[in-house]
């Protein structure tokens, strides 16, 4: 599976809609059956499985940020799941425990942070990391909210860009907050925050507490120019936090960091982070003391027994794919974007050989791109003029791209921009032939519309 | 590592002091190196982290009620990191989101709904599981809390029995609504919500919206009265939770139920599901349809991209390894407690043998065990007159069983009563001789105090 992953001849995918899955193909049934499966048709399940999902690690998979397939970060994943512990105590996960220190302290210092100082926890994906941070920062300055719940405290306002990632409303929702309460400060045209919009919307009202900067937005890849938010933020006084990658000046002066390596690093899902510079923070915040777990009266030191830092009681041990990728690799993240650098090349090559030179592309913005994102839109014949029906270009060609499964790219609508292609890099297995095999393969499939 | 695991002669654990690790044990270093490693340098690192591990399918492992190795939900969770997929869109996930409805609708017959109503997700752990309840519970009473927080809506109170999981209280304290309105409900001797008692919480004020009934407590493996306990909801208009195992009459008058298989089924973790009998409620409360994901104009029917009905984004494949073990064991999870039966032999075995008859242990609570739990004090020789040496036993003892490594078993207190011993049975490769050890472990340990 993993060597024909690789193989550019291979599918990426073989699609089938729902309804056709569901009806069985060539004898695969995804119901369950009355009599037990003998271990040969379990194996035949396994195959078909495979066969019918989507190759993530393939090298022409554009689709999403999260792609690649690396063998020793899936080597730790088997590890993990043989081992099938839980991190909530040191008694049960006593290695997996202390590597998430040493690995979080390694990613502190990387901010920025003492390394001694700050605290972390692994989560379940980026919003759960997010989620955190707003959860962290209402708890600091709010302890009351802990018991009390919202009722005890003022009415409460957070602050992200317009092309932030959605996880931030849902954190408002799902808190509490309510996501009216999240104030969208508007962007510019390359998709970065306007510092001076966030400086007028935190004095328009209700009580500003925290502010998200994105380091590479999740559709243009953009970076919020961290420290003139930080100066904000400390003129009012409020918490910064940073999502996804880290990339600018200024990370440091960031309040919590989420840090996701299962996106640009390439780790196998999940594998989240979220960072906090105040320690104790996350302890104190979501700590119930449950005395079934947490005993205060056993015999080493119970400051290992970190699950009461978390929201889940039982937590998934994500920690060991990146910890044995890190020592494999260590040129590859110690500095944080070889692989980055690497995916760079790529682009600009991409970009300047084809869709600057091509008049049948249009990028989305000017300019080089700031990270792994290149989104243009495919200048479909004789339709272009009409805008709804420009609007229905990118979901045809992907309509067809999907049948015949050769490659996978996403598109989107943002703001008054209609549909257009996001072409992510972060796959290291992609080479030149593949983006010029994407572009062609959209100039085709545009022209049969 | 998995025939060692199951191998009585070996230990359990090979116990070290957090200082120990991190000093570096006969070359095995937890820090990460400047240089990356060779290869041979990482599998040596693989083979210490499974060693100074816990064994948790050992067939002396009680410590944790998520106990077990079962070798088709591994192999399932290794074809899963294979894949290296994620959940949000069908898209990139075709197989695994319609395993996912085929799962969670068979598991909706069981509850006793219509196969065809219902919704349901799987959740990073049953304490995520129970959020996603209360925070559906909320949204179903008042759908204004999503876009405009708590501090529009009354102030909420729930309701919980003194002996539930901590996650009930999680939940309030993450959710907003604020730890100190979780009413806790007394409990019997044996650890049964007292429903007369929930009656008159209920009408002591604040708006009542949710009560949590447990069918099998995390230490006593109580069932609550589910259905005395729906009556009360029903006359109060309020939304039933049941969490944990599925087991009593009166579970599919429930509005939501968390089971998780990883506990009495013996998944490999994670592997948690939320039941909601109200469909699209889940869609309803979390959406936020961010473009670049769930664009409704793609060429397949979009209600398949379940990922906005998650509070998370990304969302790792928990189904798969599930669908697996159905499919393998279909007499041990259809009637769902195959496995249940087999422990409750194996409890019963051992308390009768040995428990009852023997002067040197007391049962927590008089009578058989309901579910898979027994819980004891050992009567150490000399201190047991004192209640705070008395305290003392249990950790004493636990340390130098863990020092050994031979067995695990966990303590905790409860209310007014001093540390003692839970033993869990979910582990199918416990046979009587595991328990007639444990207990002979335990008098051992203990004359030695």
């Amino acid at each position: 599976y993993i060597s024909k992953s690789l193989k550019r001849s291979s599918k990426v995918l073989d699609f089938h809609y729902p309804h056709q899955l569901k009806e069985g193909l060539e004898g695969f049934s995804l119901e369950l059956p009355d009599q037990p499966d003998n271990l040969e048709q379990l194996l035949v399940d396994c195959r078909d499985t495979l066969k019918y999902g989507v190759k993530t690690g393939h090298p022409r998979f554009f689709n999403q940020l999260s792609t690649g397939l690396d063998i020793i970060g899936l080597a730790g994943e088997w590890l993990t799941s043989t081992a099938n512990t839980n991190m909530f105590t040191y008694e049960i996960s006593p290695v997996f425990i202390l590597m998430e220190e040493v690995v979080l302290r390694k990613m502190h210092s990387i901010i920025g942070w003492p390394e001694e100082d700050g605290d972390g926890i692994f989560c379940p994906g980026g919003t759960m990391s997010n989620l955190y941070s707003v959860l962290l920062a209402r708890f600091h300055l709010f302890p009351a909210v802990k018991t009390h719940g919202m009722s005890a405290i003022p009415r409460l306002a957070l602050f992200t860009s317009a092309h932030s990632h959605y996880s931030i409303k849902k954190s408002a929702a799902v808190l509490g907050i309510g996501s009216e309460n999240v104030i969208v400060v508007r962007c510019d045209e390359r998709g970065k925050m306007i510092s001076s919009e966030l400086n007028s919307s935190i004095e328009a009202g209700l009580v500003p507490f925290y502010v998200n900067a994105t380091a590479g937005t999740t559709v243009y890849g953009a970076f919020d120019a961290l420290n003139e938010i930080a100066d904000i933020c400390e003129h009012h006084g409020l918490l910064l936090s940073n999502k996804h990658r880290v990339k600018l000046q200024g990370i440091e002066r960031a309040h919590s960091v989420t840090w996701n390596p299962h996106k640009m690093m390439g780790v196998p899902l999940q594998c989240s982070t979220i960072l906090v510079k105040r320690k104790g923070l996350l302890q104190e915040c979501n700590q119930l003391c449950a005395e079934y777990l947490f005993q205060p009266d056993k015999h080493y030191d119970v400051s290992y027994d970190t699950g009461d830092k978390s929201i889940q009681c039982g937590r998934h041990v994500d920690v060991f794919k990146l910890w044995l990728m890190w020592k494999a690799k260590v040129w590859q993240t110690i500095s944080l974007f070889k692989l980055n650098v690497f995916s760079t090349t790529i682009r600009n090559v991409s970009w300047k050989m084809t869709l600057k030179r091509r008049t049948d592309f249009q990028l989305v913005f000017k300019g080089k791109p700031e990270h792994s994102n290149v989104c243009f839109w495919p200048r479909a014949r004789q339709r272009t003029s009409h805008g709804k029906s420009r609007n229905e270009v990118a979901p045809k060609i992907k309509t067809k791209m999907m049948e015949e499964g050769f490659t996978m790219i996403g598109y989107q609508p943002l703001e008054d921009k209609v549909n257009f292609f996001r072409c992510v890099f972060s796959n290291p297995a992609t080479q030149r032939e593949d983006v010029d095999f994407l572009i062609d393969e959209i100039t085709r499939l545009g022209c049969e519309l």
